[in-house]
């Protein structure tokens, strides 16, 4: 069996490579990705599943971070410029842009869910000779956006899987859910999937990710080092006045930013665990000589734990809203991304150990990893089947990298898609030995 | 009629330097004038006046920064024990420390309403010899407790018109009230005496001070430097917490005191006029290793006018409630102290002009001075008369001094008493020509 | 005389329109004066004034608020492109937009300077058909610049006195001194050409401005209400780190800024006058998940004097310092723009109300103005030419007002630029019978 | 061996509870430990140990957190009053509090240190009748000290092993240094008897703590809890000014303490591991209407490492300065404590574990605890001796505690005192097998 897989594979990786390097030209942010989800569905749908869409898969209000109908607007029309599906492209309008396609074996065994998430980064990609997408002409046709951070591949490496399990559907169990998320930068989009109920019947969940600094060749089944984290942009909005002439008419937005900025900073530290505040941006004022009456500020909180993550929230929100009132003017608080910290279960990362020890590509498994790296809203995911009493993981796929992620001259070695297409189709493979209890039930 | 004023002040100047070495030897301060209003009151009854007194020329619930019960009952005590007036004492009671002496000639006339302020300053008295009241044995006996802002004058001059006004009131006309009045230090005591109604019928009003930089022999006939002024107490409560161990547990009061500091000293100046605030005192917190529950702050605002100070106010109070909201304490303000800016009443200020240019001590009148001198709660008074359509002006005697006002070494040149009480004596015999719309109705 | 100026000053009146629609047209922000300098420059000598220009008239070291060499550059080829002189182009490169024309009738009698600034302002002009200059097309051509406050007005005014001047220098005696100032905007441009000397042997300076809220017909003859003012620009520089992983390394700009600006609002107030402090504005931050490195704050400073205004600039500088220390960034202080506050001189003010009297579309003639409204540098030369005991004054001359000054709206009378003329004119041509001691010395 | 000890140990136990209790009734709070430490030499030389004292075992220079001369003076004589020893007395004068008694066998084996801190707490000792020490009349005579911390049981504890192991020498090996130290509350005195060389040639170093939550039978052989910490005193210095006639000529000591509170409370968290930073208590200004020239504040600053605390202090260090140049103040800074964090020796942690398991009394030993537990200098020691390359530990000797540590009810089962004299003992007999490498050579 594993040596079929290894010829179909290679076949299909041809394919990955082409749809990467078209995902990396025409890169899409957050909740725009109408064109990539578009083409996710043409895919899946070709290949014979079952295909929820839009708001069959995303709960419209449990977004977090959508941009303005005007932009949403712009890009649906990119979209179509691009070469979206027209017909998809109807269903993930007005950001909606989550996919989910189905393979029911209907055979018994667990409902196995895995996640792939889809959008870039809103950042100019490198321009020079030494970056590969430049030198090989995938570089982003969208400038200002680009897939600094691998989804491109992960969405190649699900349509990879979707492909595959088509082809060798006789020798699946259970069922197959292959989602396909939005917006996981800035942790927003999981959620909304979570709300509409995609993970509710999931016995057995895995996410990955590429790269992180681990090798090409090594492979982590359980990363645990996410942390809670909650994204918060806030507006103080005051009256502007004249700064020499009548400035008690003036409600200084800026001024009561910085009053909250410090007060911020200054959230107690928690007995239970490591906590984090951070004010990263800032922006008041439009004129030397005027009471400033607007300040932007975009922050984030985090936490060892969703408590502590959850203290530190109550008290900026806290602080927050005192600090307007002090300075009479209004504050407006709007949560655009959070994410858990999970523990992925011991048994399904000892599981897939087990399963991709004779993966050929793979020189060595880490069952762990509890090294801080920044936060996922994968986690959502992972909290909500855990809590219906089933296994996730969320492991990570090695691969050499170009530069760090988030940078713009990030690029990865694809061979990496390669081995997470092995390792993931391994796991599904051997699913009917795994021991859910829910699944059972 | 000059020439015997003159005659009948020399006389009562002696007494009037006992009286005032007797009420500096026992000096009290703000509400705690028990003593003192009791021995005014026995006085005026002696001398046919009419006596109100205690609840009724003092409304309870205005007045403010009343001293605690206990501090009270024990001021009762001693008061008692230093020769107060069994008889009034139980008037004055619990802190209504105000008299006022009527005498009615049954002339037509105008109602004149003199102002004589009777409270000491918490404060230690100089015990060296160069110090007058030490060498000649008046010194406080009321160690912590010290007359050194001449209000023992001014109560002596009170007195002093009282008794010249007894003897000479065949020559007088219309009404005479002297307004004995507590607290003036903090500015406490006078919004009481107006809410008591003390003012309702004053048509001609007139306050004064001794020194305050003005030399012996000189008159200010209208004093407008004064500032309206509110004083507050604070207290945010939070809750201690060991810093080390809990830190999450409590909430900060020193935290939010500081907080609550830098955004009252940032509030903005106003377009109308200057204006001030300061936070003088700041008490916090018991122990270095636990979350401080407890802060203590005396804030004092000002303004050119009542506008901007309550401009200032408000403000002080938006950012003290807010700021209890962001760090989650609770916030009681207490207003102690209050006085008003009021311009003096020009025609007034011209008719005690030219009333005392005749005075051969005085040796140069001047009509106005617009130096900032602090705050003054007469402006209370002052105010009211004025809303009544009657007209009311704020002198300063001059005198030598040898030491400033609220300085343990302060002491007068006591021949100014005599001046200010030729002074005044003078503008009232002359009051009838005084043309009072209001007095007229 | 008048009679003659009279019908002089309809014909010039025609081309000042002309030239007023030039410059409105071409506007351009200060130090990027290119066009219209140069142009001032060639019609000044066309008409035989002594030219002195660029650096002859600018110190180079004393401007502030340069824009950046390439901004420079850029707007040196527009208005080439845009019909500049080539040849007093060459002068008045690289930021030195200043121009002096000097007519020197060899007669006894003083030197008379008067000063006419010429930048616009950064802003969008409106483009609806109810907007005059939209309809008569000499709207800007030079997006995002705007004369929308007059100084086209002021030029023209300039370029006209000049015109009739050289017509009528027959009946002039003395020197005339035209002063052609750049960067009025932002007070960054008068303390150069005062630097350069421009001023050192001017007797007798007039000032004016168009409009600010006087009706057509009317003249202020001093207008005292400026205030002091200092504008800087700070920058805070610290070290980026990732929020989450490892916040300790970094050092935060924001944060720092957050604290100078709670603490520069908080500066005293002074007993001596008003004072003004304001950050306008402030932007910090690249990322949410980034602790900040840069800040960029606009701040100014004012005062009722000079001596308030140093006060307050000396604690905003500490504070600057003090904050960037215990945050251990580094600061940036840079001051872009000053002015004083100065008394015009009552004399040359009496002298400008008797010489204009006669003038017969001026209705009415204010002495004086107090009323505050707000900063401009042409201080700087009032103030030297009275310390070397000249006289000095700065007037209004009133007109309609579209809308308020820096509004996208701001339009003229232009009648009022025919006032403007006559008044100075009669000024100059009065001028021998002026009283400057300076001048007989 | 371990019978005949029981027995003394019986003995001694009745007098161990005798000094104990004397020790309770005259509480000596640091640096004024005289009567204590006086007493302590008295006896320790009786039983016939060296007795090093004074300046000898304590470097002046490194004491933090001393009294001033006069307070030191008056607990000299109160000392002297209650029974210390006049000649000793001598030696620990001025806040030298320290002895150490030696015992050197002469024979081969390590040089064992045990420390005992004598020092107690400022507080009012509870005084109803529940209150044992009240009820049998050995609550304190020393208003506002008190052995609430165990401290008294402490010392008793090592008086009974001075006495054990005189009784009993010939068994015994190596050297043996009983260190009695004062100043512990408040971290400030073992760092100077490292300074003074007390710990340079021990190989072996065990402290202990009696009760702190382990009960009664319970021993903790390894205690790991402790965190770095320094306190620290700082005290701002402005200029008072009338904060109404000239504010401008002060400079702000509460405002600029203000500031620091808030920027001390947001220095940012540290990612390597947890920190805290506590302003406990800030006291600031002397009247309403004065600018404050006075700020006094009581900061601690900890870590979970010694180079976490470093950060902290570092970065507070910093924000004081600055904060002092922002506003112009002064600024004091004393460091009055410091302890560190230290792992205890594993090897030792065991070799206790397993000299002790043969006591009846003690019914349960832990290894190690991690539990936070605040700061100990005994750590200063610990430090020392593992970096000379010895092996040091840090136990609780459990007991049932009628209330909290620093608690006025504070009371401990005196039991507790002699299965800590036994645990204490039995690892000294057991210590020639001790395998310490640094002794050897």
């Amino acid at each position: 069996m594993k040596l079929e897989i290894n010829g179909l594979v290679e076949e299909i990786y041809a394919e990955m490579v082409e749809w990467r390097r078209d995902f990396h030209k025409h890169p899409e942010s957050g909740w725009l990705e109408f064109r990539t989800s578009s083409l996710v569905a043409e895919k899946l749908e070709a290949w014979g599943y079952e295909v929820m869409i839009g708001k069959q898969v995303i709960d419209s209000n449990a977004r977090m971070g959508v941009p303005p109908e005007e932009i949403l607007r712009q890009h649906e029309q990119r979209a179509l410029n691009q070469g979206a599906n027209i017909k998809w492209l109807e269903f993930v309008k007005g950001g909606h842009t989550g996919v989910v396609g189905i393979l029911d074996t209907k055979r018994p065994g667990p409902t196995i869910g895995l996640r792939f998430d889809m959008d870039a980064l809103d950042l100019v990609e490198a321009n020079n000779p030494e970056h590969v997408p430049a030198a090989m002409g995938f570089r982003s046709v969208n400038e200002g956006m680009m897939h600094a951070c691998g989804h491109d591949a992960h969405t190649s490496i699900g349509l990879g899987l979707a492909k595959l399990f088509s082809q060798i559907q006789d020798q699946l169990s259970g069922k197959i859910k292959l989602i396909f998320q939005p917006a996981e930068e800035g942790v927003r989009g999981a959620k909304s999937m979570v709300a509409a109920g995609v993970l509710d019947d999931v016995d057995v969940f895995l996410a990955n990710h590429i790269g992180t600094g681990v090798p090409l060749g090594e492979y982590v089944c359980a990363n645990n080092g996410y942390l809670s984290t909650t994204k918060i942009d806030v507006t103080f909005t005051g009256v502007a006045s004249h700064a020499g002439k009548c400035p008690e008419e003036g409600r200084n937005a800026l001024l009561a930013a910085a009053s909250a900025v410090l007060n911020l900073h200054g959230i107690s530290r928690h007995g239970d665990g490591n906590s984090r505040i951070n004010v990263g941006v800032l922006n008041a004022g439009t004129g030397r000589n005027i009471i400033p009456s607007s300040a932007k500020l975009k922050i984030e909180t985090r936490g060892d734990t969703p408590e502590v993550n959850e203290y530190i929230l109550a008290n900026a929100i806290n602080i927050l809203k005192g600090t307007a009132m002090a300075h009479q003017v209004e504050v407006n608080i709007d949560i655009v991304g959070e994410a858990k910290s999970v523990d992925c279960s011991q048994e399904l990362a000892e599981f897939v150990q087990e399963s991709i020890q004779t993966i050929e590509e793979i020189s060595q498994v880490h069952l762990h990893s509890n090294e801080s790296s920044g936060s996922e809203d994968a986690t959502y995911m992972m909290e909500k089947v855990k809590s219906n009493g089933g296994l996730a993981t969320y492991g990570v796929v090695g691969t050499t990298l170009a530069a760090g992620h988030h940078n713009e001259k990030f690029d990865i070695d694809e061979l990496g898609m390669k081995i997470g297409v092995k390792a993931l189709a391994q796991v599904v493979l051997n699913s009917t030995k795994l021991n859910v209890k829910k699944a059972l039930v």
